[in-house]
Order: C-alpha cells, then structure tokens, then sequence
C-alpha cells in the first residue's frame, strides 16, 4: 500500500512550527507495515495545495491530508480538496447541526465562519471530530482514498488513532501477501551510543530478522529492535531471542522497554523496596526532585529535597560542617559525601543522594574544572559510596548527566539489594 | 524566487528522526523574504529520490535537497542527481584528495566507500564541507540550481548558513523588485492565546504593514511581528510602530523581545533589584528551581529551595506550624502563606515564594480538586500575597502553570518596585 502524507499551513515553511504530526504517523504506520512513500509540506496557497493534492492522489493508494480545515480565512484546504476532485463543495447536515450544538453549549451563536467547516467535497465520507470542531472526511480520487484532518496535534492525534489507522489496517488485512512485524524499545542509561552500537554489531548479524536501530535520547540512548517475518508468530519469535540476547548483552544498562520512563522505573523500584530518598543538590539545583516528582506517587518515597546552592544551606539543611566547606570547599568528595548524609539524616530516610559540581559555563579550578561533578549516596549500615564525574558539554548537559548519575548510584544501588 | 526543500532518508519517513533542519532553514529563508514553496521527504528508495528531483526542478528556481551523501550503502543521492539530471558520476580530484588527508589525520587508510562521497554528477560545482566530509555540490538542471548537503545537523547548518545562504541573498539582491522585511518576537505570559488574539486584532487592522502571527509555547505565548516595505527603513518604521502599540496594549505581560528566556528576564530583575529569594515547593517538586538555577548566574539571587513534599519537611525547612497544617490541611492559603514567610525567614532572603496543590491525577477534595494551587510571595515590611488558582490539563500542565503563576506574582512585585 501506497501511503502519502500532504500536510497544510504557512507555519510549516516559514519555520514557525515543526511538523511533529507526520512522525507519529509515519512511526504508527511502520508498525503495520508501511513506509511512507513521501511527506509534503506546502503553505496557504490555493494552487499549491491543489496541485499537491492531484499529483499524490495519482501516485498514492492513501493520502492523509492536514490543516486548513479551521474557520479562518487562510483554511482553504476543503475548497483545493473539491477543485482538484472536480466537484463542488457541499453543506453536511450532520456536521452543520454539530456546529451549532457545540456553539450552543458555550452560549454562542453559529457564526458563519465556523459554519463554512461544515462544508466539504460533494460525496465525502464525513466522521464527526471527537475533540474538536472540523470533521473529518474521506475523499475518493480514482483508486486513491484522501482523509483530511485538522492539522491541531490533539484533534490530529484522536482522529488518526480512532479513524484512519483502524480503516488503513483493515485495507491491509484485506491483502493477500503480508509482511509482519514486532517490536521492542530496550532504553538504556549509562552507555554512550558509540559503545552501544559496538556491542550490540555481533547481536545484528545472529538475527538477520531483526532490525537493530539506535536512538539517542540524552541522557538514556534507545535500541529499537524490528522484526520481520511471515508470520506473527515467527516476528514474535524472532524479536523475543534478539531482546534477550541484547538484555543478556547490556546487563543492568538496560532500564525498562517500550513504555517505560526512567523515573517511573526508579519510582517503582524505591516503592517496592519500601524505601524513602532525601536530596541534597547543588549543581542539578532541583532537577532530580523535578524529575521524580514528575511522576505520580513520588510521595511514597521522596520525603524532601534540598536545593543548596549557598554554603549557608548546605550547612542548615543538609548538615555540612562549615569546616569541611573551608578546608575542602563546596566541589569536593567530603563535602559530596556530608550532604548525602547529612540529608539523609535530616529526613530520617532510607536513602540520602547528594550532587555538588561546576555546571559552568563560568567557575570551577585547575583541578576540578568545569563539568566536574561529585555523586554520593548514603544509607544505614553501609559506607557512603561517591563518585566524580567529568561531564563535556554546556551547563544543560552537565546538570541532565549529573543528574542521571546521581540516580544511577542509586538504581545500582536498589537493584544489587533485591537481586543481590 | 521559489524555492523547495527536498530531504532523503529512511528515518524521516518512519517517525525516527524529526526533520529540524528544514524548519531552521525556512525560518532564515523567509527572513530574506523567501517563503519556502514546498517541503518534500522521501525514503532511501532511488526511484523516489529522483522522481522528487526531476519534479522539484521543473518547479522552482532553487531547489535545497539533503541527506544521502554519506559512505553507507543507502546513501545514493548522488546517483539519483546524476540520473535526475542525465549526466555520469565523476570523480572530483579535489574532494578525493581531502578524504584521503583526512583519513590519514585520523590514521587510517581510505576505504572504497569513503572515497564514493569524492564521486558527484557531471558539471558539478563542489564546495568543501568545513567540519565533515561529503562536500556540497550544486547542480544545474534547466533553469534551477539544486544544492546537495548533507543531513547530519551540524554539517547542514555550516553548509547552509556559509555556502548556501550566502548565494540565495545574492541572486536575491540581483532581482530588481524586493520586499523588505523586519521582525520582532515578543513574549507573554498570563494571557492566554484567545484572548492574545482578541485584544491585537485592532492593532493588526491599524499596521497594514505588519503580519501579527501567534505561537503558544505553554506556559507562554508568542505575538510574531513580520513587517514587509519596499525599503528596510520603512519596514523598521512600520515593525517599531506596531511593536510599541502591541506593549502598549500588552503592558507587563509582555516580559522580553526575541532571545530573552522567562526565567533570564526574572533572573535579571532578581539581580538588578539586588534581591535574594528562598523556595519552598510542594506539588511543583522543584520545578521552580531547577528553572532558575538553569540560568548561569542564579547563585546572586537563589540562596536556597526546599522541595518539601511531606508535613513534617514543610514544618522542618519551611517552618510551617504543625497545627495550622492538621487545621487546613497542606493545600490551602494559610499553609501556602506559612510555607512563604517561613522559606524566607529560614534563608535570611528579601523575598520568600511558595506553591502548594494538587498536581494530580489522584489526591484533591470536593472543595479543592485537582489543579487547585495556592501561590505565596512574602517580603519584609509587606503583607505577604496569596493567589488561589484552578490549573486544567494533566499533572506535567498543573505543575508548568503552577510555577509560572508563582513566578508572575514574583515579576509583578519587582516591576512596580522597580517603576511603581
């Protein structure tokens, strides 16, 4: 099957928007078996997009069009739609009587902008939009199915998940000769793409059916496995022996699959430890407790965190000799060491986990430049473990690197005591 | 001048990669007074590839095409321009003999498809890439020029913005008609894109001159200002015209112009005021202070945050009587007004600001629902602000809206110290 997608809107080439739309799709189409033949992008302009539209119709089984089906006056798409169609635009009923309900419900009058989005080529499919206002609606060229859909993320995202996949997957079923597929997405932390990509080259070669692909997402770097075979069963198959072989490759590094986000997994560890975490952070200055608390139920196990960027509050919050601030100063192994505990201390916690660096672009010393970032994690009954980090890049970088290895310690740490 | 993009690879037609390049080019594009025509992508398919080249030269005068140009084995752009343009691959002395040197700095040989990026169709201007190794290469086909680059971003943008830019601006200067153009982006927060909208559609009737455009980057909204005249002066004239009359009717909710960020603005007035400020965070986790600190410099301001998720941290750091929670419970005024004063009197800081709330999905009461947020600002010598606000949308939304509300009542209090 030949699928096109054809997206409208001067915000596209001017670079006032990134089309996020397309990929998606394209992503949720490659997960039935389509590569999209050709994405365009054209702006508000009537014989562009009417061009635009002939030529995929000719070349395409499938061509999903968005944007331009607003109540303004640079939506137009529905009008290049019935020109290149040869047919005049006409009033849905069922449409008109939704617009002016929806109008109704907020206290207002159907104003005759918003009608003109009830009008569409004469003969469409027309499905009513679950979240907005403009309908979708499917029109025939020759062999070729066009839907048309709002170009907004939300109202794209409902009607192409409720709509158009389920119709495009039951075209495909209908046809004799398939290729099918499955897939896996391992994340990873704490292994550069560079080295990821060695280790995982043998893997590849022992299962040709899989399709080894990388992906980096700072700070975690992603495998994307595909499989591809003649039968579900033998996908499935396939994609299961290459994902242990690449679980028993990487060992811990790998975090979680598919769905999973890396402070969810860390939450969830904590939570079935029933254990608590301080924080003390200096350079991160709140991003570690930003990120756990991020996601829900961060209260079963996060009693408090300290943002101390002063040497005054890594003394009253977090217990720091002011001593050991003089002889070793902030950016140091003792005092990474005093914040976890003292932290850990003060919050009466399971777990107390420290960071204090130079984040730059300005500070640091010879000897602990820039980028340099000491982690500690303290618990009872154990030595406070610590380690430096030299961290390259900008100031964003180092806090987002400095803040996974802070948690590394401590997902290290949660897995070695409940698998020992 | 029309002008279309045309970028190959196999990652943007299956939701892999998102295409950044191209909004970036447009952007600089349009800045010359270009709107791009149209953007195409197509896989690794050759046919594809050069029926897209031979289609996008019959159209437009410049056609920009990228990726394909590596050393692997689905990298053949240049076969599809040589086929597109019916001419045979040659090899360029000149690129041959840069990959050798090249290879030779890294010590190690040059391998056969290494050496295929030297080969280029017949006719070619080639042009050496500054910090890789495909060149750039530009292809005449009837009256259009086609410019192959590269896709890996930082090769792209350094062809781009030296070689490729450069050459559009000097045709452009070379053409007798002209549009002017001048822009100016300003940022706002605390209003929301409807209303945005409403209240600059008078201002937009009364500079004809001037394109009012709108961008919601959540929590704030962008107004886009594009002025267009037959000389630069008067398209300055017009943008500065307009520009005065959108703060006019903006006031204080417009925060900055251009490259300014929220929090660098804040930051700015923080240091300028010579005022320190203190966090307490609950349900935004630490959200606020990690977007200070994000700013270098945030050590004038920023002595300390406390992220203070449970009772008895916020009674610990925050100084919030224990009572007074049991009484009103830990979302609510007096608790949010407590969790301020405290915060400050704790960190010795002219201004103390807290947030409490329910972030969601779960948690909430009748009274106060999900979204419910109290913000707190406390200073010495004033009584101490607090808002109650009602946050739509999911968790990440409560908490994004949360610290910049909490943020405004900060902004607002410094403008009218700093201009009463």
């Amino acid at each position: 099957m030949r699928v096109e997608l054809l997206c409208t809107g001067d915000e596209l080439v001017t670079g006032l928007t990134t089309d996020t739309n397309s990929p998606s799709l394209e992503a949720r189409l490659f997960e039935l078996g389509v590569k999209v033949r050709r994405v365009v992008l054209v702006g508000d302009v009537r014989e562009d997009i009417t061009q635009a539209l002939r030529e995929a119709a000719t070349r395409a089984d499938v061509v999903i069009v968005s944007g331009g089906l607003g109540p303004t006056a640079d939506d137009f798409t529905a009008e290049c739609a019935a020109v290149a169609a040869g047919v005049p635009l006409v009033e849905d009923a069922g449409t008109l009587q939704f617009l002016r309900e929806r109008a109704a419900k907020r206290g207002r009058e159907l104003t005759p902008n918003v009608a003109r989005m009830a009008r569409v080529p004469e003969g469409s499919e027309v499905v009513p939009n679950p979240v907005g206002a403009a309908p979708l609606f499917i029109v025939r060229m020759g062999g070729c199915r066009l839907f048309f859909l709002p170009g907004v993320p939300s109202e794209y995202r409902a009607l192409v998940n409720g709509e158009v996949l389920p119709r495009v997957r039951a075209e495909l079923e209908k046809r004799p000769v398939r290729t099918y597929r499955a897939f896996r997405l391992l994340h990873t932390m704490g292994i550069p793409e560079s080295v990821l990509d060695v280790r995982v080259a043998p893997l590849a070669r022992a299962h040709p059916r899989v399709v080894f692909g990388f992906r980096t997402h700072a700070p975690e770097n992603q495998l994307k496995l595909m499989a591809e075979a003649p039968s579900q069963a033998e996908a499935e198959a396939a994609l299961a022996a290459a994902e242990a072989a690449a679980r028993q490759e990487l060992g811990r590094a790998v975090y979680g699959a598919d769905g999973d986000t890396y402070h969810g997994v860390l939450g969830r560890l904590l939570t079935e430890a029933k254990a608590t975490l301080a924080l003390a952070e200096s350079c991160t200055g709140g991003l570690i407790a930003t990120q756990l608390t991020g996601v829900p139920g961060a209260s079963n196990f996060l009693m408090g965190g300290a943002v101390v960027y002063t040497e005054k509050m890594k003394t009253a919050w977090a217990g720091v000799p002011e001593s050991l601030l003089a002889r070793h100063g902030a950016v140091s192994r003792p005092v990474a060491i005093a914040m976890a505990e003292g932290i850990r201390a003060a919050c009466e916690t399971t777990y107390g986990l420290s960071v204090t660096g130079f984040a730059g672009p300005t500070g640091g010393t010879p000897e602990e430049p820039v980028g340099t970032v000491y982690c500690a994690l303290a618990e009872a009954g154990a030595a406070t473990r610590c380690e430096r980090f030299s961290i390259p890049g900008d100031r964003d970088m180092v806090r987002l690197f400095a803040a996974s290895n802070a948690l590394e310690l401590l997902r290290e740490r949660l897995l070695t005591v409940a698998a020992p």
